[in-house]
Parts: C-alpha cells; structure tokens; sequence
C-alpha cells in the first residue's frame, strides 16, 4: 500500500481497522479464524449472541446498495449485541453537498464506535479510516475492485473448515478475475496463510495482467486450472460491471468456464466448491454443482456471519 | 391446498409456518387467539415486552412494498426481544439476478429464526417454506390476492374481544372482495371458528363467483347485507388494484355500498364496524362511522400487535 | 402561538411534548440542559447507555427526508434502550390516499410511546400532538421554515459549555436566516435564556422583516454584525430551497457573508464559532475556520445526541 505505516495496526500490532487482507500479518489472520470459530457452536447452525458489543454503536455506511453484505454485518453486530444504524447515505447530506470527510467527521462525533463502509471508489475505507476519530474503527465491506477482506476471510475459514491444515492445498480462483475484489482478497488471504498453489483460471480478457508478482499461476482452459484442485472458487460473472465490448454471452461463457459435473471431475475427489454469491446459475456455475454434495456455498454463508463478529469484536478491543 | 400434508403443521400437528387460515384446525387458531390475550395487558393500551424471542432473528422480506403490515411485525418481533431485519427485496441480489430460492437458502444460512413474507405473487410463502432450513419459520405477511392470515387472526381477536362468542354471530364483509386477501382470511377464519351466519356484500363485478362452496351467503343490496348483523367488516376499495372498466367512480360507489350512520342503523344496534385500513373516508365508509361509537377499527390495530406476537412466538417454538 | 393554553405543557407545568422553544419557560430549557449534561459522560466523549426507555417505541416520523437528523434521535433513542421504528412515510399508507391524522391514529394503536417528526409543513407536528392519544409524545425534528427546538436546545447546550453563563453574552447568527428554522429557535432559546444581545446578520433579501419584535438587532454588514460577538453562529446557504430570483452566487455571498479567519478576527478572541450543518465550505464558512480553534461545530453533534436524549427522556416520563 502506499502508507508508511500500516494503517489497519496499531503500535502494538493489533488489528484497529480491517481494509484489506494484503499487508496483515498471518498471526492476525489466524487469530480472526480462531475468534470466529468461537462463535459457531457445536451444532454448526447457531451463532450464539453475545454481550461483547454492547451499547457500542455500529454505522452501516453502504455508499454503494448491497443488501445481503449490509444484512450479515447487521445480524453479526446484533449478534454482539451493537446497536446497529443503517445509513442511506445515497440519499443522505452528501447530496446536499457535503464532502465525504465531512459526513464522517460528522458521524464519528455521533459517538460511532465502528464504520462498515462499502464504496465503488477503491481505497475509500483507507481515506476513511485515516480521518475518524481515534475512537472509531473501520471495516472495508468492498471498495471498488480494490478489497472484500471479510469475504476473503469467510473464505479462509471455510477451507479451513473443511480441509484443516493450508499448507498442501491447491485451490483454484476461477473466472471474472478482473472485476473480482473477491478474487483479489482471496489470493492475499492464501498467500498469507501459505497455501501450496494459488492458481488463477479465466479468459485473457477477465484476467489482469498483473497477477505473476502475487505468486500466482494463470490457467485460461478451465480443464487445466481446476485439475487436482482441493479447492475451487467459482467468481460471479458480473455482466453489470462490463460494458459491450467484454461481455461474453452467457451461453459462451458457460460452456467455456462454467463449472459442470463433468469438469469437476478433474479436481480432486474430495475438491469443494466455494461462490460468493450472489450465483448466476447457467453462467458460471451448473445448478447440480451448486446443489451438489461438493458445494460448501451455503456453509460460507454462515461462516460469514461468525467471522464478522470475529473481526468486529476484535478492533473494536484494540485501542487506535 | 395443494398438499398432501398441510405443510402449515408438524408431525404433531403444531403450528410452524402460517400461510394461510385456510386448512387450520379450530384448536390453532384458538390457541393463536388465547396466547394474544395474554399479550394484551389488562389495561388494553399496553402490550408488555418479553424475551421470548431473545437472541431470534426475524427477517422482513416485504417483496411488495406495505410500510403499515411491516411497521407491526417489526413492533411485535421487537416486543418479543428479537432482533428485526428489514431487507429491502426490491433493491437487493434479485435485481442481479438471482432467483427467489437462491436468495431464501441464503438468508436462512444467515441463521435466521422466521421469514415474515409479503409478496405480489399468491402462493410465493408457500414456495419459501417448503424450502426453507427446518429451523425457519414463515409467516405471511399478504400474498397476492391469496391470504392475509395474520389480518384474519387479528380481526377474529377483535370479534371475540367484544361478541365473546362466535357461535351466534352474522358477520357481514362489505366491498371489493374480489380483490381483497383479508376477505379470503377472514371468511375460512369465521368459518373455522363456527359462525351462524357469513355474508358477502358487493357488486357483482367485485364480488367472485366461487364464494358459495365456502358456506357464504351473498347480497349485492348494502341495506339487505348488513340488516341484523352483529359485525361489519368493511373493505377498502382497491382502487390501485383495478383497471378502467372495473373502476367505479368513488362517489357513485359510496352511494351505493358506502356505510352511512343511516345504513349501519340497519345491523344490530350493538354492532361492530372493523377494517382492515387504510381507510378511503367518503368512499366505502363515511367519517361519522369511522369516529363513531361503532367502530372498533383503532383497536383492531392494537390486537394486531397482539396476534403478531402470538404467532411468532408460538410458531418459533414448534420443531418442524 | 394560536393556542390558550401552551400544548407543550400538561397542567403541572411539565413538557409532555416539544414542539417549539417558543413558548417554554426558561425554567424547561434550563431542565433539559442539565439532564442532557447527566448523559455526557466525565471523558466529554461517551454517551452512556441507560435503560430509561426500556420496553418504549419511538417512531421516526420524517415525512421529509433527512438522514443526518434521523440518525441522532436514532442513537439517542437506542442509548435509553427504547425499540425504534424507522418509517419510510413517503411510501407508506400516505402514498394510498389515507390522511395525516388517520397515519397518526394508527401508529398511536400500535403502542406507540414517541413520535419524532419531520415535516416540510410549518405546524405539521402541532397538529399531530393535537391528536395523538394520551400515551404518545411528540418532538419536532423540523418544521418546515418553523422551527427546530432540538437543534436550538443543543446550541444552547453548546455555548453553556463552552461560555458558562449566558447573561452578559452577544450572539450573532449570520447568513441565511429567511429560510432557517434554526435561526427561529435559537432566537426564541437565546432570549428565553437572557443573553444580552441577540444580532442576525444577512443579506436584505435573506432575514426576513418581523424579528424585531422578537428583540433582535439586525445587521447587514458582516463585518459590523460579528464585532464583539462571544459567538458566532453561521447558517448553512439553502439553495435547495430558493428560487432563482434570491439565490446569491456561492462566490458572491462567500465575499461578502461568508466567515473567513480575518473576519473572525472582529469577534471577541475567545468567541466560539458554530453551524448546524450540513456545511458548505467555501459559501457561507472558509475551510480554515470549520477546522480552526474557535470551531465547536463538532461538539455540537455530539452534544445534540445527549440533548436528544435527555428530550426524549424528559417527556416520555410526563402524563399528559
């Protein structure tokens, strides 16, 4: 990043904000899997509700709609017992031209405790985080194409759920890379935690140029890139992000890069299959495979729900 | 129903989904009625706050826009301790193109406890629940032209609460019942509870043709409809839901089958007028019965709190 | 105001709803400072979390948006521990023909405990106390060009803080004073608490001809307006609300109106400035001044949640 210091740490090394998974150390990685693992009990269905926010005030301030992301932090900080403020800050006084750092020097003298922002202008969370009062603490819920890191961590915890150990693992990010702050998140996350092989599989027009330094292997047949895989993560192909000239057909796409039966025979037996939604079923992904005994894709949508918590719960401890 | 088994009930025959009145025992929704009276404080104005459902998700999926039904589910979960999300449907994953079942598997990985449901769609809450994770519950909250349970139950409290007993009673429903899913309620709930006597009052291109097998006696003269009744529902005229040839002018139709003071002296002189609202004053009801000594309208809202309680709680501790 | 008897007041003399400063004795607006101060917390930055509404439903009624001001009562309500209800009242029964005072009657039968209401109709919210049930208290969020009493009180509350008695003290309030319901109640609170000197500076267009009997000295000069003054309260530009013929260029009227740190320099060398916000950099206030030493613009915010909270406190415990 293009800090001096990293602004997620505190002196200390303690998590103060989650921006981004590049650049977090593989000790806080591991200490957010382990705190989430804390809030799924035994029975794998409930997350418990727990005291450790209470009467702190969490800000839902989502610049760009998403429902469902909006909706797992609001039941993550309910869970913790915050009380919980959606703003919609679309229709809110930066349109009557307030400036950006001036709603949130406003916010955070509302006595705010934590800021989940979604932004489409990548870094906005950092622009953020720089300029809130040392009492608030900030979560990227994806900024542009830049960062998801909570997605990239329910994904980190899904694996390790289901395959323990990383360190002999290959897993496969496959499909619309470019648009993918998904994708970008995960690959820091596996490089973090040191899995064997990162492979990154789509056509050369959905996969940046850019990726060789981040330590991984490009694939553009779907065949070679998911061959003896434990893992494979299917990416949305998000035809609202792609304007004519990109914008394969679903058909095309489908039969390409979609994720079938068959092909999914290539990866290893055992291999399961993560999305993180929403899914386009016939695009990138076959119904069977989505419903599919390898389909872990439902699980990662509880995860989700503890590891919020876990990450909420852990800045929110840590003095800026 | 469609059903072999009536998927409102368990093994044990328990409620664990409301969808419809319709195929509910009598011993239900005496039950429903009886824990909504313990709801309702001997004051008649205060509804208390208990934790029945502390630590509960429940989840508004208002498919179709109602501010008012919501507004009382969300009071009633709220008074039970549970934590209320409220998504805006219209605006989330299903306008990327996600499909209704993909969007419901999802929000009950989020670990949520109960789906209240309104959607344009009739038939949409009975799709959910059937499949939903056993440990959702859903309650309809109006679909289509089909049901509106929850309304139904709240009237039938209402009628208790001031006739005591059902068994001797004639109740007149008065409007545009073709168009009205409280109608279709309140007919199978008068009629499971044993009523002397059902009417249906209303022009004939308002009033449907298949009303008799469900033991309804029809009048298309207000002034013969309503004579000797004990109850009066009224119905809104819906005019949002009609096109140019049904339309009658507002005027023409008050004249017609609008209840006057004049009118209502016609029913029995210790008969009650209800509706469900929003109220067209001047159109299917003068102002004077509105504010009159008859109308228990305001208290039929809040029994509904009441009746919203008892159903969610009762349904939440049933296992499917 | 068109009343006998004061509509804010139960017989005893205590504040059952706030609707205007004007009209309340100085005794009130001293109560509802001093409670407010019980709820900043000795570190000047935590509001505590008190169950004083405990179990109680506050209804945010803004029939005009306003997320910024939505948001404080939110918090505050949520800091007594009360259930809020958020309505979209836009697009709600409204929307469906039915009147003010039937949506009002409605939610009261709900169990409604406090009604927060915004409205673009001067006098909107007197109408509504004049209807609610017994049981509901109503506060003014924001009336039309009529008032603002919570944003008056929390100005009051600030220059308490920061001034310590209000009896030798000269106040200017600057700039856009035809369209503020600001403006309104900071005279009506100022002269209630017996400052020495109320001052309203602005162009001839913009301060409206009748505060003179309301014992304020009107300046037309920037310069002459703020000279001596202990504070400065600067009003945001409404151009939302002008039509084309008022509306000063934002270059024009920064020259002349706007507060630059030289014309600051006028004040007294401890004066203090403030602003309601949203802030319009550059057009009513230069950057330098939001950000310098004499600014308490972001007090105020924080200030406004304990003000609020004490309001709210205050009524909710009062019998009509």
């Amino acid at each position: 990043m293009l800090y001096k210091r990293n602004p997620q740490l505190n002196k200390n090394g303690e998590l103060i904000h989650l921006l981004s998974i590049e650049g977090l150390p593989k000790s806080i990685v591991t200490q957010i899997l382990d705190t989430a693992a804390n809030f799924v009990s035994v029975s794998d269905r409930e997350v418990k509700k727990v005291p450790l926010l209470r009467g702190k005030s969490v800000f839902n301030l989502f610049f760009e709609n998403s429902t469902r992301t909006r909706t797992t932090f609001e039941i993550a900080a309910k869970r913790l017992s915050a009380d919980v403020i959606n703003l919609d800050i679309a229709r809110s006084s930066t349109a009557k031209g307030e400036t950006l750092l001036d709603t949130i020097a406003n916010l955070s003298a509302m006595a705010a405790d934590l800021f989940v922002v979604r932004h489409s202008e990548s870094g906005a969370p950092y622009l953020i985080a720089q300029h809130v009062a040392p009492h608030v603490h900030v979560i990227n819920a994806g900024d542009g194409r830049h960062a998801h890191p909570t997605q990239g961590l329910l994904d980190m915890y899904t694996i390790r759920h289901y395959k323990k150990d990383f360190s002999n693992l290959t897993v496969a990010i496959v499909g619309d890379v470019l648009h993918s702050r998904v994708a970008r998140s995960d690959i820091h996350a596996l490089t973090t935690l040191g899995v064997a092989e990162v492979r990154v599989v789509g056509p050369r027009t959905l996969v940046p140029g850019d990726l060789a330094p981040m330590g991984v292997k490009v694939f553009h047949k779907l065949e070679e890139g998911i061959k003896d895989c434990d893992v494979v993560i299917m990416l949305r192909l998000q035809n609202e992000r792609m304007s004519g000239a990109l914008l394969p057909s679903s058909q095309e796409y489908f039969k390409t890069y979609g994720l079938t039966p068959e092909k999914l025979q290539l990866a290893k037996p055992d291999a399961i299959v993560m999305h993180p939604g929403p899914i386009n079923r016939g695009v990138e992904i076959a119904s069977e495979v989505v419903d599919g005994k390898q389909s872990v894709i439902l699980p990662q949508v509880t995860f989700g729900i503890a590891v919020r918590m876990a990450v909420m719960s852990i800045v929110a401890g840590n003095e800026a």
